[in-house]
């Protein structure tokens, strides 16, 4: 039952939309996180670009931390592994960009990603959804695959035109333009900011200090 | 006696299953672990999607690790060396997948792999087993090779209708979703859960008020 | 409304301007800053000679911090990403560097940069800015995507010359030499200049000799 | 004298059968050891097939350490640089596998290996030893170059009846299955296995586990 | 006015001379120096052997770095970029390598280089100038560009009865054999020698017995 | 007069012998030594074979690094760049491997190299020197370019015969099989053994037992 839609809510786990010369068909992204030093792995057969994204994504995802309710420091305490199965094909562009950064929120919040949920759209580093190609087939697919509701950027709502109705009844459509509304509608609930202030480096500076004061006692 | 099951069941050594030109044949898969620093080392002329298939593999379990009751700073304190032999003959594809996470579960936990197994199937991080071509092909190689027991993807069970009658009788085959059930039927024993508190930072936090507080004699 | 002129002044994010076989278009140029250690990480589908102009843009801020206001120190525990959305588009050449040197002096001094401007430049290590190709191109694109503001090096203003008039009337178009110049048009305000002395390292001399001495309590 | 026996018994210094277009020839393979922290240097124009048997054999000895009575440690505090002389011609394949595992015992013990053996064979990570190809002109150079005994592999035995009789008068061969059989026959004695106990690393949770109760001095 | 003398004597600025199959041309090479940890970057689309000709001079100079007043430590707390403006054309070569040493010589004393200075030949890691290829071209660009004084390769002095009059008139022309000699008529005044005496490692030796003696309280 | 014998003895700078095809030519070698970490810089447009030759005469010098009166962790508080001038030529090939074990060997001890010696051979990490290509072309280079001694492999001493009387005349050609023989030859006087003895680990281990026995001021 690959290619169709999860069978239950699960933490890092998304559903892409990808578009090949074949029509669309469903991406699963996985994530998992792992005690570690902040290292990112992605694998899948995945060329540059896709690699890309998800760079930007775990970026996107980094400089917000707060918002989304992660301590900063975490990062250097986790390796966080991004693979997109069927290693057998090979996998490129940004469109996933959405879907990455959903799954990168998932699993550094520990939050589910809701099962019956599809998404496609490129992103930038400050959370804008950009439009992309091929959505007719990959509205196919999510419909096929048995996805409830899919997410796509607001850029593309002028092409919903085009799209079958019976595929419009059968799947709530909803355009965004932020990762932030895509992550709203895609996690089981959404993370809460905390407040987060940089451990000061005074305490450093302050030693820095003592020592050209010749305090007694002093290690590095 | 090469391409033939294993003597004796043995720590990190799972048989898996090639699919070529030629046909079917039995693909050793070695693991060995050294005290180290958490790096892994893959040999033996593989290509790009099966050394991802390793890596995915490793991901698999060291996001698991309590679950296989290893602890895991373990991860950092040990080198692992995964390696296919006949080191002439270059190896690509996805579908030892779940060949991999067996051998690294062995290694990790010291537990042995039946010598009468194989076993095919791309995995994935969560531990899905996805569905793999040339069954037939494999399950001819297993049943020449001498092996009893053949575990396959859940999603390769239709294809057993085309298999001669011949090979299913001489070989015990069983579909499997998750690697944990291939686990089950692998390894000599099934590794026990156990509990794992990551150590507290508040430690460090506590240091740190410490400096901030001016303490006497603070070293870094 | 991707490729027109931004809704809000925002930190770090830039409007460059494009010259490609079909005619100029907006680039936009995203950084984030987040806590880290210094890494660079640069993406969009960019070759060579752009990811250099980012590689001169940051030695160039960080070589001037202290006329941006930067604590120098802050450049080790920070880690900066730029982007350049469209991931599936190649983007090269070396004419975006006074819009990369903004948009770092804007992330890592927290000021915004103007929505109504666009920028193009090559830039040396130095701060000079250097003569592009394809202004007219780029001109009638920061027209067409309701730009108020240009920016174009000095050494280009003999070419406006052959600029149509609506379009010259349309845009303020401001060449200039220097990086600094470019940033006292596109930042909401200047950032001020800080006096900064290097740490010592008399400190650590100190110690040493200490350590020749015997002094009791000593740690490394 | 170059392609001949060695003139005496030497640290780290083990003779190898390659087979090329143009017959068999001895295959000189030197490793050194030198203080340094764990790094593996391999130099001799070696391909890609060629490298990787090296690393196996490293991780064979270095997982076997105890075996052998290297002290695990020891592998951070040497570096080891194996070279295949004459830089000039390329060198490729798995099969100078038992002769890499050879001198890499050597140097980490200090035994010399026996100046008149040669060898030829695969080995995989857990010191099986693989057949090879080219047996027949590989006795005939080592016939030629004054070798006294040639190890084989056990699977290439049954190739013997090719060999003419005239080399099978002037050679002792013998066939070997597992790596532990080469050494005994190569080295000029067998290392002793060891006790080895990893310092616990209790030591260091003790010290956790004191900072979390507040101590007083505390320095990282 | 890119292509010209430099309009003010700058620190880490210097004027190269290219020969490309159009002519000569000046080339500007900009160095800067930052608080850093001795990371060269180079940039500017250089090809290998000009890369390679940076890495030289730069050896060079710290080779000799308290013949230019450097003290060696301030290698290792700063970072150096040298940059070749003009992106868009890739550059090669060993002949910018007095420019290069130059450059980094000035960078890293402070000490201005001369603006109506250019200069041309390969180093070596002693310091010798190497001879070059197209003298003439080059003569011609400086002459053209305002250059006052060019400094050439002593082994080059010979080509110079094939320069037009007009062009030997107007620019003093010196060969050199030595970097030495270049910095003399390049810098606005030589760096003067220091006295440099490496810390003795006898400290640290001396803990290290202290340790074995058991000494009370030692850290690391 | 660059291809000429150097005009005095120096540290770290040797003479080999190239053979291209259009005949043979000196090849200067420059070694020098920084403070720095243990880094190796090789430059000078080096093909693999050549880089590879300078990587075994580096391991050769430093295992034996006692019997040059080298402390061996002089070797990680130094940088060692070598260079091979003439940044325009390609080189390639292992037959300047004797010539670079002396370079290095002069560069760490600070003896010179005599002015007047050229050599040429293939060196293993033993320090064994193998035969070379292209005799005769070499010693005519080094005829015509006022060389006084010649430094050959054993092995190729029988391809003397070729070579005229008027170059065997011109020069003292020395046939050596080891390296140690071409530095007697080679460097002005030789390096004395020392007596050396890796600092033991005890000092660690009894701190580590001090830490379990829950000493009172602990620092890490
Ligand atoms: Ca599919
Ligand atoms: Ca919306
Ligand atoms: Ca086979
Ligand atoms: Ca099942
Ligand atoms: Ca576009
Ligand atoms: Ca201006
Ligand atoms: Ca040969
Ligand atoms: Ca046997
Ligand atoms: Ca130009
Ligand atoms: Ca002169
Ligand atoms: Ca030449
Ligand atoms: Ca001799």
């Amino acid at each position: 039952r690959y290619g169709e839609a999860e069978l239950e809510d699960q933490v890092g786990v998304v559903t892409g939309l990808a578009w090949t010369e074949v029509g669309g068909e469903l991406l699963t992204i996985e994530g998992v996180m792992m005690p570690g030093k902040g290292k990112m792995t992605v694998t899948g057969n995945l060329k540059d670009v896709m690699k890309e994204s998800i760079s930007a994504a775990a970026s996107y995802v980094r400089s917000r931390a707060v918002d989304f309710g992660i301590e900063p420091p975490l990062f250097d305490r986790r390796d966080i592994h991004v693979h997109v199965p069927e290693g057998a094909t090979p996998k490129d562009g940004p469109s996933a960009g959405v879907a990455m950064a959903t799954a990168i929120v998932s699993v550094m919040t520990g939050i589910p990603v809701r099962k019956d949920v599809a998404m496609t759209g490129e992103i930038t580093l400050r959370g804008r959804v950009l439009p992309i190609g091929g959505l007719k087939e990959k509205l196919l697919a999510a419909h096929r695959g048995g996805i409830k509701l899919v997410l796509i950027p607001e850029d593309n709502a002028k092409d919903l035109a085009d799209i079958p109705d019976n595929v419009k009844n059968g799947l709530e459509i909803i355009p965004v333009s932020r990762v932030g509304e895509a992550l709203r509608h895609a996690l089981v609930r959404m993370p809460e900011r905390i407040e987060w202030t940089e451990p000061t480096v005074d305490a450093k500076a302050k030693i820095a200090s003592d020592e050209e004061a010749g305090a007694g006692i002093v290690a590095h």
